[in-house]
């Protein structure tokens, strides 16, 4: 083990948060920078928690009557310039495909040949080149609502990039549904809001708020961006998932038109959704600590890893059969809906250097079993959200694992949402506000007279955003902190992601 | 139901086999073309069964030790000049990236701005994007064997597309590992082949030859291709699957170098292999029908469609309450490892309507129920595999249906391995060959002495190819029948997909 005032990752949260996240990626073999600008590689660890949210999110996806679908990589440029406000949001960062061959150029290198008639995009979001196949598939009232959800990759170019949290190429699920009604598209937003907003509670671990964004910050085109925010460990907000509805902008864009109940035609009312590898981001955030990544049990793709304790003369034979024994029994309890998954890490290298590795990584149960152990019929364990080790019987570890499990996924939602709470304050005048953002972080609830003038000169000011006027808002009128003006209710303000 | 001497897809196989197939691929709600040239929608029903697709053989390569990742998009176009016969294969299907943001032109439009220092190229695949990251993966023979595997989209701008068979983009798995030496390597590159083999049999219902291609027709870069290739309906082959041994060509242009055991630096030995969606093309040719898709029940995203009869005057709660109960029973039975898949279609269209758009769509096992049926106690039922319908006694059947399922599995096996067996052929003569292809297609199993100039002449007469050098050949040495020449083994011609 390493010295108590020495941690595994260097710089710690305090001495340096973004280089600390940095480092956390890199300990725990999540993610890396490739060779081409601002793209990742996402290694097996990080993709196998990918895959976790991925399977989650799915079913989630299905129980509330959706199917997965494939759209084209490729957008027609004359698409994205369909809805005005969407290609003005997206021009500045489009990957532009120009040429569909290469030929040998005058110096014998290879140039790009084969000029196409229209540029392609890479699809930076996939509206207009959906909305094109729902005006086909959109005829009667009788085929709404549409529920399409595709899982896919997307690309925008982004100058600043930061592994998970902002890549240029990212991957993501993007729900895209046409209702008849407009109450209808409405309530969809608002459900799969709800749906995020419970897959961060109950699988991420991570609280978020939930609410819409204000005019200047929603999604180009969107009549109304609802989004979650969630409060990273330096009391920073991330923006980890938004729900937009579209109005009729992207039906009157594309032409998705239906005869309804009455025999008229009528545009339909569009929504969509989405969220991305950036959840990942989220969770090192919020979780992890100065030892490394920390795993919510219900994402981790390993939830205990035993470790072999082999003695250089001992009888590894006896250990790794004991340890075999452990496992299966383990990966026959359920956690949840899943067998409990459960790797042994037979690998000879030091027992210290084995088992930091799986701190860094995150594993939320870390079992040791050597001669003595097996002897008494005992295994000695650590937590990965505690510290110190506890020992205990076999056969009651055994017993006791998923309810373990239950208990560090639950104390990592418990510390996240306290950590939140105490980040909160309510503020009632511009000083006040003035004083907090320039010391610290954290979520202010204030009122504000919805002006854009004032958000502006706030973010120009103090880097600080109004991250979404929330849902349940319970506190009514009041007056704005800026202005002095009437407000219609209190805001939540943040420095962002 | 239609009469007996109309079908639900016209024209029939006998009439216009490739119209047939696009007719079945529109009949059963699979894929249609986009705006975007060569690149396809894959609809709701169709990615469907890629998901089961893909479901299974991630297990499958997961069992094998092989783990998932994501890499770049996009490749630099250096990197992909690094293997000169790789570049030279790609180079005319490439989608490539000049610009990074759209910008006003001068007459107002968008035009494609910011050129980048570098083209990109949009991965035809990933050979060498995925090098370059192992080169820094790969230190010592202790980070060997590296198993990798990626769910991608590819892009190969192919100038004629078939929805499925092929288009410009499509999905995948690209498996890429790396190995400390040629006999490891080659091992992983058949025993994937393996996988592929198993898969097609066991999950496709689909007999495939396992062997390797020749000189002319292996992927630009490897050292052997091996691959599997099924018959069509029309006798025609389909290459269904890939694995390639790329020697230490790949690792030399990546430098992927480690340090032997010896403490020598050594390259490492390099294989890659790919599935796509192209599989579901072979899917539909293997066992659809003049009536529509015909699906194998372990890929089939719902396999027992309950119909409920829902007369006018009827009541139609206790109709829909017993296919309730009923497919409520079903789903608490296992078909394989998984819970029955079973849908209730209530929609409020005429039956004949409504079972016929099941039979299109290629749903194993259709059950009627009807107000009598219940009296009964009865169930009214359909296989897709046969003519006629059956009636049994309802707890019967939901005690059968998992056997029913493995009944009509092995089924569509067994008729494509007759449909392909009937029509493999053992030809002694050039023009026993000629006259075969000429009038024929199917599998024709002849001497041939390794010739690529025989091999021409072939593909330009009759245009047929060598499909591979069969694995398990036991003929042994003889005469080629095109040159009288020495053959060290019979070979398998046909004309291909």
């Amino acid at each position: 083990m390493a010295k108590q005032n020495k941690t595994a990752i260097s710089p710690t949260r305090a001495e340096d948060y973004p280089e600390w996240y940095q480092q956390v990626v890199k300990a725990a073999d999540m993610a890396e920078t490739s060779a081409v600008r601002g793209c990742m590689v996402i290694k097996p660890w990080g993709y196998a928690i990918w895959e976790h949210i991925q399977k989650n999110l799915d079913n989630m996806f299905k129980e509330t009557g959706h199917v997965n679908a494939y759209f084209p990589l490729f957008i027609p440029k004359s698409f994205l310039e369909k809805e005005a406000e969407h290609v003005e949001g997206f021009a500045k960062e489009c990957a532009v495909v120009t040429h569909h061959r290469l030929e040998a150029g005058p110096d014998g290198g290879l140039i790009p040949a084969g000029e196409l008639d229209e540029p392609l995009i890479v699809r930076p979001t996939s509206e207009t080149i959906i909305g094109a196949t729902f005006a086909k598939w959109v005829q009667s009232y009788r085929d709404l609502p549409l529920l399409i959800n595709q899982w896919a990759n997307v690309v925008r170019w982004e100058m600043r990039t930061r592994l998970f949290l902002r890549t240029a190429e990212f991957l993501w699920q993007e729900g895209h549904t046409v209702h008849a009604t407009k109450e209808e598209a409405v309530e969809e937003t608002e459900k799969m809001l709800g749906v995020y907003a419970t897959f961060a509670r109950d699988y991420m671990a991570i609280p978020v708020l939930t609410g819409v964004k204000t005019e200047s910050e929603k999604f180009p085109g969107a009549e109304k961006t609802y989004c979650i925010e969630a409060m990273m460990q330096d009391k920073k907000a991330l923006q980890a998932g938004t729900s937009h509805f579209l109005g009729q902008n992207f039906a009157k864009a594309s032409d998705i038109k239906f005869l309804d109940d009455q025999g008229q035609l009528q545009y339909g009312w569009t929504t969509s959704w989405g969220v991305s590898t950036r959840l990942i981001g989220g969770l090192i955030m919020t979780h992890s600590d100065d030892n490394g990544l920390v795993l919510p049990p219900r994402l981790a793709p390993t939830q205990i890893v035993i470790l072999p304790v082999l003695h250089k003369d001992g009888d590894h034979g006896e250990v790794l059969a004991y340890c075999e024994a452990l496992a299966k029994d383990l990966k026959h309890t359920f956690y949840g809906d899943d067998p409990i998954r459960v790797d042994i890490d037979k690998r000879d290298i030091r027992g210290g250097e084995k088992s930091w590795g799986w701190v860094k990584k995150g594993v939320p149960l870390r079992i040791e079993v050597g001669p003595r152990d097996i002897a008494e019929n005992k295994i000695f364990g650590a937590r990965r959200d505690e510290d110190g080790k506890f020992s205990m019987d076999r056969d009651e570890f055994v017993a006791k694992a998923a309810s373990l499990l239950e208990e560090i996924q639950n104390g990592l939602l418990t510390r996240a949402t306290t950590l939140r709470d105490e980040n909160t304050v309510e503020l009632d005048s511009e000083d006040a506000f003035y004083d907090f953002f320039t010391n610290n972080a954290g979520f202010v609830k204030a009122h504000w007279n919805g002006s854009p003038v004032i958000e502006e000169k706030i973010k120009n000011d103090l880097n600080v955003t109004i991250r979404c006027i929330p849902l349940d808002d319970t506190d009514g009128e009041g007056v704005c902190i800026f202005s002095g003006e009437k407000s219609p209710r209190k805001v939540i303000f943040g420095k962002s992601y």
